[in-house]
């Protein structure tokens, strides 16, 4: 009744200010609308109820404690990778000045998250990693470094998160700038994406490579006006998706290409090769008629003797479709595609699916990248360049296939690295208990302690098989009188007394062989 | 001109919208001015040359390798203690429906950072982690969790910047969520800020505890009115800046509480001490009189029979002027301060001081926390409760002290783990520095190579310097021939040939004694 009669009160007001002021009228309908929309909202319906809805924001999910052991495990070994390498790590925040996200993103634009204007600066959250990279370098005025940057970025897509595609996902980037000899550091890219493949073992990978040069050069020599390069860019770069046929269409009927164009453009497309075809094509009585496409084809032979002594061109395949969305490349490109698809159990959504359901799932690529020589002088205010090569690896996909990984074995994930829980026999031992349980903390060994004053040892195993914990000390009247603790495996149930001082050393010898 | 024409015709179209319509007017008018300024600030001023003002959010910063290396230390030491007590972590999206911040924070609310209503739900930046925990469990329906969470949070307030305030800044939250027999877990939280701030080396330290019953119960006795209980705690919380005077003053003249009832109140909250003040206070004539303050007392004397238990008593303190801020504590309540004043560096800003700059900075709390067993049950649909404790480490502050300590110090931080360089004495040696960078690495060795064809020696050699990277792997025709590699120790610049074939095994032996 409350309800009703405040709405009904709204109502009132909303029709009042229609007949007294005219001039404000159309501005304060939109507003009393929204003011009575956000009061529904906050009512949760017409009950007078004050409801929470138990959720969180659309295409966001929080992580529990197993998703969050895997996607540790995942970062340790990519940080591990990009520390061999030698790289730096920096941080920014998680929005930028709105103006310097402005004109980075073409289209896309409109997928950014906008703060609100509270008075004070135009905020947006940042949509990559690497515009704000390039703010970083022209704001300081960093001409060399190698960083890796490893941060959530946002973008207000319609997610298909059962294939996990969310608005808020992590992106995970290693860049490198700086004024170099051709190709090295771009090679040492892709050396980058192959060990993390191959030590994720996610399955057999390819890392395809192109040039935006190739790519230009063959669109100008088979007669594409030059302003339609980025377009028909785009519609290339469906050909991992769709077939010639259609994308031939879309060339013909959409952007108003010839056939005959189109035809040229699709025998070259068709391409794949190694450093041979890069060879070959500097031959090629057409392509070599472009500068432009040269430049990239000597590259591209430069890349591949460089990927030789990185012993990895086993996975790397020189592949002319490949053509990458984002306007800001320069030179060489490069996309990571897994082999299989994956038979994905459809990710549990709080407001969704069922857990357990099964969707098939395409995998597709999980690493992408290139050179981009002309972001960072959009920073500067003399326009002064800064070379940059990089590469983005598809966290939120990789996280997906852990999951389903563990999954499908059945996998215990552990979330906790405990490696003995403190326990006893009997009643009224809390405070021996908590006394060895300071004794193990201060010696830098993981222990545990149920929080109960007389806990049955039965749950006190339990708790161990539940979380994985591999070893249990226990402590009795008796254990406590001889100066030592039993000391269980919990798989195996073999029970051992040892002496007091030497139960840290013991400890220390058996958790080094665990896993 | 093209400026000056596109701001006139934006002029032309607001005044002709103006003379034709009368219904939009208003709202036309401001959307024509929002577009013209929104247009003069892209364009950066009247000169009609388009400047990006090249700075970040107010209130927030980039971290730096260094400042990263600094920041990865500290975690490494927090997290390493929040796991030897068997945490798991979680985490959760960085903005949460409106409507679920709403009415947590009090006063403070007016902080929050909401996101623009861009069509769909009203979300904000999370302005703790403590509220998305309580959320995360109501929604999971958890009932029993140690987890930790260490994330950014996002307060809209005015930053000392100088002083490691910001408006984006970690916080690092270790909670305990279940029914468990009373103070272990409490105990446990002051336990670990002890290992923490221990491990840090930050100097000397007290945690002092309190409980909100014990305040409420001295609240009652002294004669506060019930519905003053909450005004004159923030009071309170004011004694750790302010005099007894200033704050008997607040009370009387701003509160309007008594002379006589303010001088009670005085007399409790100079008392200091350990289990024996909870014991001679269980005595005192007027707060025994207090059910709460009993409970409280009783608690008390438990807690610190726990704490002895963890060798902790030598640090915590009693200390009834505490009250800290937040209205959600139920139960014990602590806070850690430490001893010193430190001599701070002011943090160099884009814009604004200069490095080097010095401010006498107080330090303060680092730590602090409490029992929340209501907060949970604002969530649950039933208003089932979940009893909490918890603590957030201040890591701004301790990054900040950190970070000062390494600059009096002098001391050099290595923002890369890379063990050698691989360098040579001669030309044309590119090739073969790619294949043996390249054997380390498959070896997960850390190596770097420079992106040069013909680096000088020198040049290589400064690069270690620089970067601190301890050992030279050099390769000349002579070392190619006799099949070595000539390693050299950057620091005492000895050098010794070793068997290529051995190089990974000796370069593992050396770089396991490094720091």
């Amino acid at each position: 009744i409350m309800v009703a009669s405040l709405l009904w009160s709204f109502h009132i007001t909303a029709i009042w200010k229609l007949q007294t002021t005219h001039r404000t009228v159309m501005c304060s309908i939109d507003e009393e609308v929204a003011k009575l929309l956000q009061l529904k909202a906050q009512l949760g319906g017409e009950d007078g109820k004050h409801v929470f809805v138990l959720k969180t924001a659309k295409g966001t999910r929080d992580y529990n404690p197993k998703q969050m052991a895997i996607r540790e495990k995942v970062f340790n070994t990519i940080i591990g990778c990009f520390k061999r390498h030698g790289a730096e790590t920096i941080d920014t925040p998680v929005f930028e000045l709105k103006e310097t996200l402005t004109g980075k993103y073409g289209e896309d634009s409109k997928l950014i998250y906008d703060l609100k204007d509270q008075g004070g600066e135009l905020l947006s959250l940042r949509y990559d990693l690497t515009v704000p990279f390039a703010r970083y370098l022209a704001m300081n005025k960093i001409t060399n470094i190698k960083r890796y940057h490893i941060a959530k970025v946002y973008r207000r897509d319609n997610p298909a998160m059962t294939r996990g595609r969310y608005r808020e996902f992590y992106q995970c980037d290693f860049d490198i700038a700086g004024q170099y000899d051709p190709m090295i550091p771009d090679a040492e890219c892709l050396k980058i994406v192959y060990e993390i493949l191959s030590e994720l073992d996610l399955g057999d990978f390819r890392i395809k490579v192109n040039d935006r040069r190739i790519l230009d050069g063959m669109f100008a020599m088979c007669g594409v006006p030059d302003e339609k390069f980025r377009t028909i860019c785009s519609t290339v770069d469906k050909l991992d998706k769709a077939s010639w046929e259609d994308v031939k269409n879309e060339m013909v009927k959409e952007k108003g290409l010839s056939e005959g164009v189109a035809d040229q453009i699709g025998e070259y497309v068709s391409m794949q090769g190694g450093m041979d075809l890069a060879e070959r094509l500097l031959q090629d009585p057409k392509l070599s008629q472009s500068k432009q496409a040269c430049a990239g084809l000597a590259d591209m032979k430069q890349l591949f003797s460089y990927l030789q002594l990185f012993q990895v061109t086993d996975k790397v395949l020189f592949d002319l479709s490949l053509a990458r969305g984002l306007d800001y490349y320069t030179g060489v490109i490069y996309e990571a595609v897994l082999s299989q698809m994956i038979q994905a159990p459809v990710v549990a959504e709080q407001n969704g699916a069922l857990p357990g359901d099964e969707a098939s799932v395409s995998v597709g690529s999980v690493a992408g990248g290139g050179r981009y020589d002309g972001l960072v002088g959009m920073f500067d205010p003399k326009g002064k360049k800064v070379p940059c090569v990089g590469v983005s690896i598809g966290i939120e996909r990789i996280f997906s296939i852990m999951e389903q990984k563990a999954e499908l074995l059945a996998e215990k994930v552990r979330t906790t690295e405990t490696q003995v829980l403190v326990a006893s026999a009997q009643k009224n031992l809390l405070e021996e208990r908590l006394k060895l349980t300071t004794e193990l903390w201060n010696a830098g060994i993981k222990a545990e302690v149920l929080y109960k004053k007389n806990p049955k040892l039965l749950t006190q195993l339990q708790h161990c098989e539940e979380t994985g914990i591999p070893l249990v000390a226990i402590l009795g009247e008796q254990e406590l009188k001889d100066g030592v603790v039993k000391l269980r495996k919990v798989a195996s149930r073999e029970e051992v007394d040892v002496p007091r001082e030497e139960l840290v050393e013991e400890l220390k010898r058996r958790t080094s062989k665990l896993p």
